[in-house]
């Protein structure tokens, strides 16, 4: 019994891979969290829970793929961040999407019981996530792209903090608190945690505040100005398949580390070269040798 | 703290809808199945437990996504079908493909304990799955791409139970077994099965030799023509918001059940005429009342 | 001097096929024609010599490429239909497209000094073209994208009919007649042309009414039931090159003529079945033999 | 009449705009023109008259786009290049390439008589040209293409020099010619047309060898680094529209130049910086003031 009769059907497939040399960012996004997180309890305005969750759903995703150099989360999306000079699946679209959304979900399902142990999952309202890939061709185009994350993270982080102490603690209705912060500015909301709650916002937790920043831990290197766009990022084509695997395992000995700093200034970019050059760094001194 | 010196990103994102009026086809496929059955000790040629749970995972996604009107499963892989006029998500691609794999992802590994006591889920070898669209424009297209899955589901089985019979009953090694396969047609394996080893092929298990089809359960009809492409489905801007509300409602008080049925003769879809009109059909009587 | 350094930036070259089995319709727009009308003294509201030469560009594009099946064209624009089947230059997007703009550009500027004798041509001023293609996957679907564009000429050529004639013959200014029209229905138009101006529009040249249907002439036949979806149209990888050759050359024998007729019903089409089903019909009988 | 009924089929249209900050290299080629230069007698090796007539063409689209920072042209093909900042037509694909194939067609189409006055066009055997976009992310990569095409310019004319002077001069058949330069390097050419011709590559004529570049003139500069990715090219939402239409009126001012000048080395960009930069330069000073 041939199949060729039918093979004619493999024509319909259209090829889809990425443009060479440019940054591909792929962000992944719960579906449906805003019930999801009322079914199983969430605490407002942040669930360390939750967040740990992610991040170690995020972490063994950068485990996985060792193309990845950055991945930067907040509250329940997540951006995973490829290399210029990534080859991986030869940049189909498709499957670099979808197999960081299938590692990230079996990792996130996996070790729900870890950090709900008392919230187990009810089938059939299990947690999933959709997502996307961009592509960035400029290197500040990518890092504009995890600025814009992280200052969404500050300006929601604060409106959430204040929104839910004026709710949990100072008893106002969801509306009324609303009503209250509609049309004002951080100042505002500074002063109102500070003077009706006595909260000091710059104390709130760093994860909180900054998103989680998760990638390859090597030795920190002096600051020194940003490099360019990689050159050996700009001749894809020129890397041989040996030396791929050879950077590969190199990234596979580095620690994968959770990070919730600033990632807008050129400190952190400066300090950690490796992330943008593509190119592993020194593994760190181990503490007990 | 104003985000808008970095919202710029967004114009990077490509909207990527799938063309109106067409049949939507996306397929998962595991991700390095062949060492992870090992490592979870899959039995050959097929493991029963691993399909009833590839079967769960699907019949979940079906459940989750009325708008799907069935899919078919073979080995580590699995078929889902939007009909034509499906505008889920506005039809967009990646959407569509990666709200599949993540639920999929989800309750395979949430089901995987049920199906596997005796192998508990070993991090970080976890089963993931990638997945794309396809679009087939005619519904006889359509219809022979599920015929190609399930020629290509005879071929392999056929090949596979003779092989493993070879191996497991007769002895044989895996290359020795694979040596004399080579250039068999079926007639020969047909006989190698039922002369070295008492197997008739066609008393096999049903699953195994036709894989598995999963669809919404109504009356069966009496067997007429295919219906042809459905108009409805050619004009996919004119049905409205509540039209489709409504059928979605429909759709979800059927019942989804999963067979191991041919599906590429037309007696299945003549029967079953709400899987290619789109429109549900009649609730079956409850046997009980 | 090898080449191979710089090869590379081929790589970003990315493949275009449109969808197998659709039918592709490649719009062409005139750039910026409103002005053009005005610099080479265009007559309003319909001028001939400027009708007869986008025809005559459009039959040397249909005499070029024997794969497109039927072209429709109205004031500054052409619309040129391959058929499901058609597999030109591997279906690929941008090669299709520009071939028909260019084709059509360079006939319309050869052909400009026959039609517009008393209007050289002046450099930089030179009409020009853009275009684009959209797939349709039912032949239902190609129809009302042809009726679509039919019942647009009608509208338009009625109003600019109505207008031209309160400005040309009934001395009105442009913006009186403009608000005169605003919120009128096509009864009130007839019937400002019928009282005011003794112009029955029923009487109107049929190229201005119906705009300009072209394709290739064969043996009208008894009009019956529209064919469906061709099936040789859905394998289109399996109809073999020799054949695709044989129908290019009967194709080439046929006449193509210029229509002023009614597309939207089925009378047009069930005469012509060989516009739908891809397969040339039998030549007309000399009229001299 | 209304058109309602039809309009659904415009969502069949997709966007497909090109990436932004990317350079965009639309290059154009003659369709068939190794028949078509027999048949208007093209002389071999080059014909200055095709290739006065390309470059009359090329500089009539950048006059038309003033988008365009540079082309180059060879043979019957051409390379138009777009700046990362370029937000003309949305940056839309089909609309990019349409546009460029039908305006040089029109030039090419028109001045024809005027660069081939003995060979007057033959209805329907008329030139014409497919095009292509091809995105290219940092300006390396852009100046690689350009290079690319620079030395296949020269090995293509050496190669062709070199083979007619074999038959031209030497009375070979073009058999023996091709056979005799199979294998053959560079010296060996250059020795082939010393030797037996009394020809030194090095004097042919620049364009031959050089190809040519269209450009906007300004006040040359002395030599510098070649500019970075320019820095507004990275943020292209943020260039205002007023920002822009100033900049296309001082490009409008700039007079279009043809050059046959090495664009692999660094000199050629670096002392022309607005081509890589975006930013008009100084009109030169007028020799007459």
């Amino acid at each position: 019994m041939a199949n060729s009769k039918y093979e004619y059907v493999k024509d319909f497939e259209q090829s889809d891979p990425l443009l060479p040399n440019t940054w591909i960012v792929v962000r992944i996004d719960g579906r449906g969290f805003h019930k999801l997180s009322d079914r199983y309890h969430f605490l407002k305005p942040n669930d360390r829970r939750a967040l740990d969750l992610m991040n170690a759903a995020a972490v063994a995703v950068l485990k996985d793929l060792p193309d990845l150099c950055i991945a930067y989360g907040v509250s329940d999306e997540y951006s995973f961040v490829f290399h210029p000079s990534c080859q991986l699946f030869e940049r189909r679209n498709a499957k670099l999407v979808t197999t960081i959304v299938s590692t990230f979900t079996a990792h996130y399902i996996h070790q729900w019981g870890t950090h709900f142990p008392d919230e187990p999952l009810q089938s059939p309202y299990l947690p999933s996530f959709d997502g996307r890939a961009v592509m960035y061709p400029a290197v500040q185009n990518m890092r504009d792209y995890m600025s814009w994350r992280q200052v969404d993270c500050h300006i929601n982080n604060l409106y959430n903090t204040t929104f839910w102490a004026m709710v949990q603690q100072g008893g106002m209705s969801n509306t009324d608190a609303e009503q209250e912060l509609q049309g004002t500015v951080s100042a505002d909301k500074n002063e109102i945690l500070f003077k009706r709650f006595g909260i000091n916002y710059n104390n709130e937790d760093a994860m909180y505040k900054k998103g989680s920043v998760v990638y390859r831990q090597y030795q920190l290197e002096a600051a020194k100005p940003t490099p360019e766009q990689p050159s050996e990022g700009e001749k894809p084509a020129q890397t041989s398949r040996s030396q791929q695997d050879k950077l590969q395992k190199l990234r596979r000995k580095a620690q994968v580390v959770v990070d919730h700093v600033d990632i807008i200034k050129d400190d952190f970019w400066e300090k950690r070269p490796w992330i943008l050059s593509g190119k592993p760094g020194k593994l760190p001194v181990e503490s007990g040798a």
